[in-house]
Formats: C-alpha cells, sequence, structure tokens
C-alpha cells in the first residue's frame, strides 16, 4: 500500500460561528483542488488539529503537512502550532512538517490587491 | 477643493513584530495601488486605527472605507470594530464605511488555493 500523505489546512478558528461558515467557503477551492486535505482549527472552533490527526492515523496515514491558512506568522505559528505538533508527532508517531502561512506567498499579496480594487469599486460606482 | 475618501485597510495586528513586517510586504501592493490607503492596526501592533483617523482628519480628510485584511468576520469584525468606529465617528465628526473582510470575495479562496498547491508542489518536487 502506497504512503498517504495528509494536507492540514490549519485556520485559526473563532468563538462566532459565522466565522467558520466564511472560512469553510474560502477554503472550499482548496479542498477540492488538494487530495486528502482537510479544514482543522487551531483554536475555538472543531476540528481541532488534535482531531484531524488522531482520525487520520486511524486511516492510515503516517505523513502530514500542516498549511497554514493565515495571512502573517505571529506567535501562534512560531510558538504554540510547532510546540502542539511535536506533541502529536510523540503522541502518534508520525512526521508533521508545517509550511509557511500562505501569506507569506507574494501571490496572495496580489490577490489582496484585486480584491480591495474590485470591492472599492463596487462601494463607490 | 475635492473630498478626500481615506482607504484604512485594518488588520489584526500581533504582539509579535515579524507579524507586522510580514503583514507590511502582504499589504504593499494594495498600498501602492489604492491612492490614500494605508494600514492600520485593530490591536497590539500600530499605528492604531484611532492614530490614523486622528491624522488623516488634521490632514483633511473627512470620510472614510475600513478595509479589513481579514480572511473571515468574527467577534473582532462584528462588535469590536463596528464599536470602535462609531466611537471614532463621533469622536472626529466623520463618516467611517466599514467593508467586508477580504476573505468574503470568492477570488480570494481561488487565490489561496493556488498558493496551497504551489507550496506543496514546492515542498514535494
Amino acid at each position: 500500500m502506497p504512503t498517504r500523505h495528509k494536507i492540514i489546512l490549519l485556520a485559526h478558528g473563532s468563538s462566532d460561528p459565522k466565522w467558520c461558515h466564511t472560512f469553510e467557503k474560502l477554503a472550499a477551492p482548496t479542498v477540492s483542488a488538494v487530495p486528502d486535505s482537510v479544514v482543522a482549527y487551531m483554536e475555538l472552533s472543531e476540528p481541532s488539529m488534535d482531531q484531524v490527526v488522531a482520525q487520520a492515523v486511524v486511516d492510515g496515514f503516517k505523513t502530514f503537512t500542516v498549511l497554514p491558512l493565515f495571512l502573517a506568522a505571529g506567535r501562534h505559528l512560531r510558538k504554540d502550532v510547532p510546540a502542539m505538533i511535536a506533541d502529536l508527532e510523540t503522541a502518534h508517531d508520525v512526521s508533521i512538517q508545517l509550511a509557511p502561512p500562505v501569506g507569506e506567498n507574494p501571490q496572495l499579496g496580489l490577490a489582496i490587491r484585486d480584491v480591495v480594487e474590485q470591492t472599492l469599486q463596487a462601494s463607490n460606482p
């Protein structure tokens, strides 16, 4: 059986359930395009990264990439998430690679510019 | 003198100064393309929205659009920011419009998909 690799699209999470709804819509094109990818939340929302990793291990996954759907890396991505990943690797005997946040790719800055220009044109036709 | 309209690109802010550096790079194409636009932070980083509005009023601006560079709207954008905006409108006798966050535009979800695919290809050539 070939090694299966799981992609975790990591979002922050929010106490506001509407946030998750917007976020799921935002992540939907990625989830559709990237095989074995799923959204998980760092805190406040479910599924948590713990829950997703535990289920994936049951399903036979041994390696993971965590790809943060964050605009920039702050304390969460520099400290909290690496610590959570280290704990998960030990607990489940798996390998988890943390990728840079999507916002560090210059293409995202260009896309934000286009969206801002569209939004301003729509509000001031 | 024509009415001048200020665009505030509102970011969350972080206790990590590197976050702001990444964020400024991410916002740079927008700041370059959109006249009279500037980044301001909701909390933890400077310039704050208060500081930007106060200076813009001195510079002659009377109307503003706050455009959140957030992926999704949670409690901050639904409650905290509207309350901050209402206070600023009263304090400075200005009009401030709050636009939807960039992440609510479907184009951003497609851009995120492209960036995620690029990132995964780069890590698994």
